[in-house]
Formats: structure tokens, C-alpha cells, sequence
């Protein structure tokens, strides 16, 4: 078939992990590609910082090229992948690829969160596509299913793990019992984390994959400063053993709701550690493993699992959308693009209702409870459990509230460490998919 | 916004369940599904038998018609939803909306696994789109990840739940302690069964879906008398008791999976009831629900999982791919179309790897296990673990074999049932996802 095929050229930007499984598929699989996508999808150039490092992949020194700018404009080029990550040069790479006509695939999280905006309206003005299945959850279908499949329905709530190096840290905590500091070396020393791990254990990774996900459910534009953000550098191996003590286990979780809040509706969405269940299906995603929870109004609950990153499962996501994009430049069509109809309002935190777990240390003498119990109501705090232990270190009190809002939850903390009988507020988590 | 707006006009064959649901939607939802569409997606008729019947859903009387025929031919119809089901005449309605230009939506698993090949020749023909994520798994989507998301990968294996009655019965049987009979009637008063259950319990309507999913993972045509088929009738008490005994719970999986045989590669479909460990994700897939495994070479193991059958989540579905075809028709452009250039060879199920799992009543003296061996060893089968048990009822065997060729494994057991030491073949099961 191959006389008679179309070619399609493809400038690939970046060739660390993902960009070298990407151009190990391209030459393994170029048959199948090509069958699939109606053209030959040939490598026309690939850009990279330094040429002479050593990759898993060996790519044709002719195609090497560090002029990732030339490689994008020139006429030759059809279809562009983006793998370097970050903000820039990213951002103006896969514009320039876009004002010349060339559809793009990224896999670029933070960009999207940072500045969807700019990047859609610049597909939008070429009537090109802008593809990033790969940007969330990894190999995991769901930019797809949220942008397609669930076009008909109306999304409620997303509730995902989508960061598999909190994932892996949190659930060594869990099943081995590590401290926090333990299991993230041990992270390191697998590739689960990076030398700074700060985007991941910050949450900064999750949030800018909530900001996508939020956007594509609920139609408008969210971005990745409108998400709250909690990382897990204060989980403490206490807080995960109060959670095994409920039989519940702590997650990182990226919500993203339409909610009516007192100041109408609007969407939520935040990344924070959280207790779940045991039995909730999220809570038997070990290790590096994403999944995510769909609540929608007619399909009712679905749920996604998969590996969330590696090279592997990032370009099988990658070229996923690519023999898309290149199946609608060869029909002169387009794919998905934005939806932003809606323009809702992005709740406050504090306006969001959540469930606190609260762990104190107290005196151990007749009225802490009465005492402490005031200080819920006083803030409009209804207490669905409370246990009260006495052991040698003193007397501790655990307790799970009702619903409220999260302003008013935070707000009884802050008065609990300044009640006199209260001693030590030792573990406050937030409670999810619990009744 | 309505205004400016183009109108894309839907004729709805069938009036049921899904299509009341459809309905409603259509109707609640509308200008959100212009929003997404581009287009209003107006309702032009709707065809029924039964004009007078009780629906869930008022239809505008001068919407409703018995003439489908004509329905599907009117020059004001763009676009056209079958939730009629059944051979025909759905397939001729479809045939006839095609060739008159017209995009079609369906949920229809019988026909699409016994006449893809037709109906798509049409579509290409006339240069419309066929879209049918709701012929398999109701919401969860899987059709567009395998068709889309999966294009840049190779699927080696897909292992589902997809028939939601046989999994509530096969449920019941294993957490209650029920009949086979006993389940099935509480499925029927529970509406998860039919009258006549014979299509989900003889496993037709699982090897439908099996053959649409293995025609898109393995990009080649299988229809549903490719799949080996059978249905969970025969699953006794005494198999989930000897399945439970083993940690093990008897589900009825639809396997499609791209192998090397003796005689090549191929493509083997088969739907059977099998025990999995009970630590497998899909054992604690419980009642009517739905969940579908893809395992790929790059992407690795992904899970899909949510309600499979049933108004809304059908209905999400279909209108998920209302949006998609009216996006389409609006830009000239198509989606993904049938892929079958691999033209794989079907594997007869003889010929496919197995692993058996066989309980005998035997003779209660010295020697039985050594004849029952031999026989293993005469047809090349390797016995992983046999345990041997003496109750009042007499010895017991119970046999987990290697994997052998189904072929290899069915005479084994054709030749115990003649051997003098055998007193009963009491339970006879594949064994699959175990170590």
C-alpha cells in the first residue's frame, strides 16, 4: 500500500522519555500507523537541547536539529508533537507550530493549565487541532471520554489520583508503614519521583490536571491558579495510621465539582490529601497508579484506570492523538475544540462543602467534650462521630464532622488550638466519599 | 444564541427505554447540547409501533409516526439515532438513512456483530458517519478509546464484564448462596433480566459485544458466529463453591486476544463463564455492572468500568455520539471509520491456550490419582495443583491444570469421565487471570 499513501511529516519537540518511546513506536509501527491514520507518518526532524546525549532510542542524526523554531515553521512539516514540558519555550514553539498551519499533540500539563486560552485560540484562528490525551493521567482515555463520549450528559464530579509519585509515597505509607520522608526516597531511588520533587508533592502537577480536567467537564475555562492546592509534605505517618484506625487510607485527590454554593453555582476544583474508604475503589490504586472517578447525571459513575505517566503509556496517548490529527488533516477536518459556553464561577474554598477529620490531644478531666462540642456549634459544625481514648500520653479525642463549608471547618480548627483544654490538635485531614 | 444557529434535525427509530431516555435529554438538555454542537439538534420525528403506548417520556403527538421507512428517507432528517435493536428492520432502516446521506447513531450490538460489513460499506459509500459506543459496555466509553485512543498502540488482550444480567446472577450466586434458578428469577423481578433471558444467559449478547470490541482492537472484521459462545446455565452452586474454595469468583468474560498459534496468528473471541482471583479488579465488578480490561504494548493495562445497560447511561452514550456526528456534519468532516486491514485469521477455540480448573468424585482407594494422571499426561497436559479430599459423600479431586490447548484440556476431560476410578466429573471450569 505503500506507493499509493500520502505522507504526513511529523517535527517532534523533545526526546527524553516519552519523545523517545514516541519515536521508537513511529519506526516500530509505521505499517500499522500508517493503515490506521490513511498516511505514512514520517519523522521530519527532531528537536532537542543537546544532540549528543545518549537516548534509548537512536534517531537519525540528520534529523536531529536544535533549532526547535526553524523546525516548527518549515513547509515541510505537517503534524507536531510537543514533549520538552514546561511553559516555555514550549508555549511559543507550539504557537509558531499553530500560526503555521500545523496541527499539535503535546502531552504539556502545566502549559494547558497556564494558559489554555492563548493555545486554543491560536488552533482555532488556523484551523488546526490541539490534541493533549497524554497531558492528563497518562495512557488512561480520558480527554476523550470527557470531551466526546460525555458530550451529551452533564458532568458532576470528577474525583481522581492523578499523580502517580504521591500516589506511590502515600500508599508505601500506608501498606509498609514509612514515614513521609522514607517512602519519597525510596520514590527517588525507583524514578518515581524527581531529585526535586516539588511539583509532585506540592500538588503542583495534580492542580494544573485538575484545571484540565475541571475545564473540559463543566465547559469553561479554568485554570491552574483557580485550583486549590494542597500537596502531601505534611501527611505525617500518624495521620495516615488515624486513617487505617477508620479504615480509611489517605489519598491525593483532584476534585472537581459543579456545586450550588451559598453564592450560586459554580465549580470547585482542588487537589488535597484526603481520607476515602477502604472499600472506595480508589483506595486499592497502589503504587504509581492513576484512576478517576466520573459522576455524571446520566451515565452515573464511571471509572478510568491506568498507568498515569512513563514513557510507554505517555506515547502510546501521544500517538493515540496523532493518528487522529493526522486522519483530519487528511480530510480537511477538525477534531474537539474548546468549550468554554459556560463561563462559570470558580467557587472559594471556604465556600465548598467538605467533611473534616480532627485528631486532639485534650485533658483528660469531666467537660473537654462539652467544651470542645460547643466550639463545633459555635461554628455551625455538626459532628457526625467523636471517640474518645485515654492512653499513657494522655486522653485524645477523634472526631468526623457532617458536611459544612470549608471556611467554617477550617475556622473550628483554628479555635480548637486555642481552647485551654485542648493540648495539641494532632491530625486534621479532610474526609471524601464517606457516609 | 439560538438565532444565529444552524438546526440539525434528529429522526429517533424507537421509543423504549433507551429512546425515552434520549428523549428527555434532548429536551431538558437542548441548549446545552447546541452549545457543544454547534447546532440545535431538533427532534424531526420519532418512529414506533406503538403509537398509543405508555411512555416515561411525552413525545409531541405530531412527532410520532409508525412509517420509519419514510422517516429515515425525509429530506428535513440530518441525522438518525436507532434504539430499535434487533435485526430488522433496523438494518434496513440504517441502510436506507445511510444512502440517503443521513449519520447514524446506534446501540445496536446484534446487528453491528452480524453485519458490520454491510453497514459500514454504506457509510463509506455515502460519506456519512456509523457511531455506536453504546453497542458496548452502555456508558462506559470503550468503542472511542479502542477506535481513537488505543490507534497508536498495539491491544494485545481485552478481558470484560459486559453483560450486566449474567453478572448480577453470576453476584448473587456467589455472595448470597443462590441458585442459579433463584438468581435469575430475582434478576427478572428486579428487571436486570428479560422473560426470555436467553440472550444474556446463553452469552449472545456478550459475544456481540465481544466481536465489535475484537474487531476494533485488532483492526480486523470479527462477527458474533466467530465467538466461541457459552452462556452460564451450566454454572452450578457446586462450580461457585468450588470456585470460592479456591479464593476464586465465576464471572462470565467476553476475551478477545491477538495470539500466536500452533497455526499462526490470530485473533481468538470467546465468551465463557470463568473463575478469576478474587484479588483481580474484575471480581469486585458486583451486581449489573459493567468493567472491560485492555491490555496494550505501550499503554499497558487500562480499566474501564461503570454501568453497562439501562436509560440514562445508554442514553448518555448515544447523545455523546448525536454530538460528535452533528459537530462532524456541520465541518464536511467524518470521524474514525471500520479499520480491518489486518484481516486476521479467527482462531478456533481448540486451538487457544487454557487452563482448566476440574473437580471429580473418585474411588477411595490407592492408585486413583495416578491413573487420573496418566490421562493428564497422555493429551500433554501439566497439573499445576491437586488436592486431594475424603468427605462422607466419598474422595474428591480437584485439579488445576497448566495452560494447555483448549483442544487438549476438553479430551482430557472427555477421557476422565471414561475412566473406572472417575465416579463424577462434578465441575468443570477455565481458569483465567490466575498465577
Amino acid at each position: 500500500m505503500g506507493g499509493t499513501q500520502p505522507t504526513l511529516r511529523i517535527a517532534q519537540l523533545g526526546c527524553g522519555v516519552v519523545g523517545s518511546a514516541v519515536v521508537s513506536i513511529l519506526t516500530a509501527s509505521a505499517d500499522d500507523l500508517a493503515a490506521r491514520a490513511g498516511a505514512r507518518l514520517e519523522l521530519a526532524g527532531v528537536a532537542v537541547r543537546r544532540p549528543s546525549r545518549t537516548r534509548s532510542v537512536e534517531v537519525p542524526a540528520h534529523l536531529i536539529t536544535t533549532d526547535a523554531h526553524a523546525l516548527v515553521s518549515r513547509d515541510d512539516v505537517d503534524l507536531v508533537i510537543e514533549v520538552i514540558g514546561g511553559i516555555e519555550p514550549a508555549r511559543s514553539l507550539i504557537l509558531t507550530a499553530l500560526e503555521h498551519g500545523k496541527s499539535v499533540v503535546t502531552a504539556n500539563k502545566a502549559l494547558l493549565a497556564e494558559d489554555s486560552e492563548t493555545l486554543f485560540a491560536a488552533a482555532e484562528k488556523h484551523g488546526v487541532d490541539l490534541y493533549f490525551e497524554a497531558a492528563v493521567a497518562g495512557a488512561i482515555p480520558l480527554i476523550r471520554p470527557l470531551r466526546e463520549s460525555l458530550a451529551g450528559d452533564h458532568v458532576r464530579r470528577v474525583l481522581g489520583i492523578v499523580n502517580g509519585t504521591t500516589n506511590f509515597v502515600l500508599d508505601r505509607m500506608d501498606t509498609v508503614g514509612m514515614s513521609y520522608a522514607e517512602a519519597l526516597e525510596e520514590a527517588q531511588a525507583l524514578g518515581y519521583a524527581e531529585a526535586d520533587p516539588t511539583a509532585d508533592v506540592e500538588g503542583f502537577d495534580a492542580a494544573a490536571k485538575a484545571a484540565i480536567i475541571a475545564s473540559l467537564a463543566f465547559h469553561t475555562r479554568v485554570t491552574g491558579a483557580d485550583v486549590h492546592r494542597e500537596g502531601i509534605t505534611d501527611v505525617s505517618a500518624g495521620d495516615v495510621a488515624s486513617a487505617a484506625a477508620m479504615n480509611c487510607v489517605v489519598k491525593l485527590l483532584a476534585i472537581c465539582e459543579w456545586l450550588d454554593s451559598p453564592d450560586g453555582p459554580g465549580v470547585s476544583a482542588r487537589v488535597h490529601p484526603a481520607m476515602i474508604p477502604r472499600d472506595h475503589p480508589l483506595a486499592s490504586v497502589h503504587e504509581a497508579y492513576n484512576a478517576v472517578f466520573v459522576e455524571s447525571e446520566a451515565a452515573g459513575q464511571l471509572m478510568f484506570y491506568g498507568p498515569g505517566a512513563g514513557g510507554g503509556p505517555t506515547a502510546s496517548a501521544v500517538l493515540g492523538d496523532l493518528v487522529t490529527v493526522a486522519r483530519n488533516r487528511l480530510s480537511g477536518a477538525r477534531g474537539a475544540r474548546e468549550s468554554t459556553y459556560v463561563q462559570a464561577k470558580i467557587l472559594s474554598m471556604g465556600s465548598v462543602p467538605t467533611r473534616y477529620h480532627i485528631s486532639l490531644d485534650v485533658e483528660d478531666r469531666p467537660g473537654v467534650l462539652a467544651s470542645v462540642a460547643m466550639l463545633f456549634a459555635e461554628h455551625g459544625v455538626s459532628i457526625q462521630t467523636v471517640r474518645q481514648s485515654d492512653s499513657d500520653a494522655g486522653a485524645q479525642l477523634v472526631i468526623v464532622t457532617h458536611t459544612a463549608s470549608d471556611a467554617a471547618l477550617a475556622a473550628t480548627v483554628t479555635g480548637l488550638s486555642t481552647l485551654d483544654v485542648v493540648a495539641d490538635v494532632t491530625s486534621v485531614m479532610r474526609v471524601e466519599a464517606h457516609t
